[in-house]
């Protein structure tokens, strides 16, 4: 395929998802069919010789998008949301075309220097304190990761190595091993799984703190696990708060957490991966009081802030928290800048080294939205119901759910995810829900 | 931006992408920039009023492009490939029109279904032993990771659970932290920095083997060592060869290291991160002889097989060992189909919750180059040089290399990178290096 044909088939690909979003409320939300629907469909192995668009683009729409969840039809209540938009995508296409990496500033300056701005940005739409921010010379700062769940991990583990050494500096005879079977680090029993598989990764005990009746977990649920804990000699070093559960949304109050977990020298994550969108709006950013005593702070823009997967933000107050976590450096990825303190090295932020330029869809979606654009998005609804109720609704193929349990209850959750829902797709999906529900109720 | 509006703009980026590609041998390889240049460029903070795209795009050309680093220009020969095409490149703005995500079955069958198999047919033009596959019915199979730095963590992770099991079973008394602290892993003094930081991730010690003088390690050096370890009481558990070193491109000596990993229950993981792609060709496959030996094996497409970052290919043996190292389960992400035995949960196989449908970019690629194409794409060249001519390289901006170091010798490593990139180029190049190794010469 030479450059005429790509400009060809390009505007052809871009023809066939304008047609896609214009028909998405038509096709079924959630595919019928069985696992291993798909093998049969396509060949064994790769063909010797090439064969054209055309045709790969008919099998497309011939094999996969029978197989196709549409995560942005106005019917998707399901997960959670993965909001997308029309200048993120823009963004994306052009961060593909030019494909540059970014895992230090001199493998593309541009691409470093716009992630570290754009992460000012957003911060000061969430009203951040001041040294979560870059700025021109501050400790802190943000990053882009694929996930929060990556954003956990890294977090947990710079605590983690963090501890080791106050505490190793303390006690100079103990071992790394030594240390690490005593730290402990905690979430709300309403935390995601993802803080349970970074204590996992991280070979670290985690603890879950009961949450109170409004599924949050308040100061003295941790002062009393904390208290256990030290007297049994273990050593707690992270504790990831969550605004905004899965299941229920509930929040973890900050004001009363952060101030334990400072005077008790644990680091402090914030996980409010879908609900962090909402702290644009000046009427939810009570929500995020107390995010000033946190070590770390992470959402996911791809969540609900218009911006494509995967697009996590991470802001620490003390970058090199991080980077002296993760250090290794050969030299073929050093350059004469990096011991300047001028340029920061993502590298050092995350797990992958390989990164694209994610911070373009920002750029293009903060300024074609404006921050009015995208508050406005935000200010938009929720609601509920049992297990066979959510069988049916999911066999109905017109809605799609995915439920959840608080404490002993099935719980369905009905979240507003796709860009493209308005209220009458919420009030079908009401009617729809109340006609099943009525249905089953009459079978009873 | 509404359908229509998209439409029309999607064009244009399509344009713009097809004349930056045109274009791309005139503009300098390397930005001539310092550090910060970028923040003084653009505004403090987000607009608060939309703006529009022309002005977004104008800003890009006049922002960012001078801080690019041309990673797909026929005169970049730093760091590795990153190879993309323009079926990859197709391929990924479709998948981020129809942009679900694929972090387990249900999620969106289609784009779980399709990446197994897809793995199965790289596996194929590989030459993966069968084991390596998933099949219809196989233990095995394969994963796309974001990069080979997460392959190895996985890998090391899933190895980490393993031994800790078979060692407590044996051992009852012994805690998880009693064998964390005498686990060791090990990996060439040529490896990549990645398999230190999954090491240090996984809170497990890392060894280095000495490699011979073709930098390649080989089996007694490994036996020296385990030899060495188990007298001091260690637990071996985890070996990482590389096939393709950073460096120079050495290989390990899998066909002596496979039998000692087996015999002694130690993992064997084989990174083959850049040099992999060439394994599809038939003259090169010998590289890859003792892989039956190993229990993963990893490489990036998005190195040198036309595939779009982020695309890194893992297959282990048995999927089973990768699950069970990381299944976290609440209900919110259970469906119906998952205890069948037929579906794959990739959520379980990688550190990320949320991820694209990356295996689209491949089944275009492979579909449009055909694995003939895809050969005679792998059929090119390589070479080296000094410190001082570095500089001097560098900083004329033609070209634009990284160093490394063998032992204890300076070496420029010059990478063959881009898709665009040809024969002239490289003499080019080759005539640029040589009057500037002349030029330093004089100087002396
Ligand atoms: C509260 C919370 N934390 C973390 C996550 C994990 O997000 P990711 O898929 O980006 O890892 C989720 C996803 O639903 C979530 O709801
Ligand atoms: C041998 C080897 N392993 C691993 C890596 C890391 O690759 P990634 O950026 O995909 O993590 C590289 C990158 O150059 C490499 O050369």
């Amino acid at each position: 395929m030479d450059i005429t044909e790509f400009q060809k088939r390009g505007k052809e690909m871009v023809d066939y998802i304008a047609d896609y979003f214009k028909q998405l409320e038509k096709r079924p939300v959630y595919p019928d069919v069985e696992p291993g629907y798909l093998r049969p469909l396509i060949p064994d192995s790769a063909p010797q010789e090439p064969e054209n668009f055309e045709d790969v683009l008919k099998d497309f729409e011939r094999i996969i998008m029978p197989g196709v969840t549409h995560w942005h039809s106005p019917y998707f209540f399901a997960y959670f949301p993965t909001v997308g938009s029309f200048p993120a995508l823009l963004a994306d296409i052009l961060s593909g075309g030019i494909g540059c990496l970014s895992f230090s500033w001199a493998a593309s300056p541009a691409c470093t220097e716009l992630e570290t701005v754009m992460l000012d940005w957003l911060g000061k739409m969430l009203n951040l304190p001041e040294e979560f921010l870059a700025g021109r010379d501050g400790e802190g700062g943000g990053v882009i990761q694929g996930s929060a769940s990556e954003a956990t991990l890294v977090t947990l583990l710079a605590a983690r190595t963090k501890m080791i050494r106050r505490v190793q500096s303390e006690n100079p005879e103990l071992t790394e091993a030594d240390v690490m079977s005593r730290l402990v680090a905690y979430a709300s029993d309403q935390a995601h799984s993802s803080v349970e598989k970074a204590g996992s990764i991280g070979g670290v005990k985690i603890k879950t703190i009961p949450s109170n009746d409004k599924f949050a977990v308040c100061g003295s649920a941790l002062k009393k696990v904390l208290h256990e804990d030290r007297a049994a000699g273990l050593i707690p070093f992270f504790f990831c708060a969550t605004l905004g559960t899965t299941p229920c949304c509930s929040f973890d109050r900050l004001l009363e957490l952060g101030p334990i977990c400072n005077k008790e020298n644990i680091w402090m994550h914030v996980d409010a991966a879908y609900a962090g969108s909402a702290f644009i709006c000046p009427e939810f950013r009570y929500l995020l009081n107390g995010v000033e005593f946190a070590d770390s702070f992470n959402f996911n823009p791809h969540k609900w802030l218009l911006i494509n997967a995967e697009c996590s933000a991470l802001w620490v107050k003390k970058r090199s928290d991080l980077t002296s976590a993760f250090k290794v450096d050969p030299l073929y990825l050093q350059h004469c800048h990096q011991e300047s303190g001028l340029v920061t090295d993502y590298r050092h932020w995350q797990i992958p080294l390989t990164r694209r330029f994610r911070s373009l869809k920002m750029w293009f979606v903060f300024r074609m939205y404006g921050i009015k654009g995208l508050q406005e998005h935000i200010r938009k609804a929720s609601n509920q119901l049992n297990e066979a109720l959510l069988k049916s609704i999911n066999e109905a193929r017109k809605i799609h759910l995915v439920p959840c349990h608080l404490r002993e209850k099935f719980v369905l959750r009905f979240a507003i995810c796709s860009r493209t829902v308005e209220s009458v797709h919420v009030q079908f999906a009401w009617k729809h829900i109340s006609k099943l529900a009525t249905d089953l109720l009459k079978e009873c």
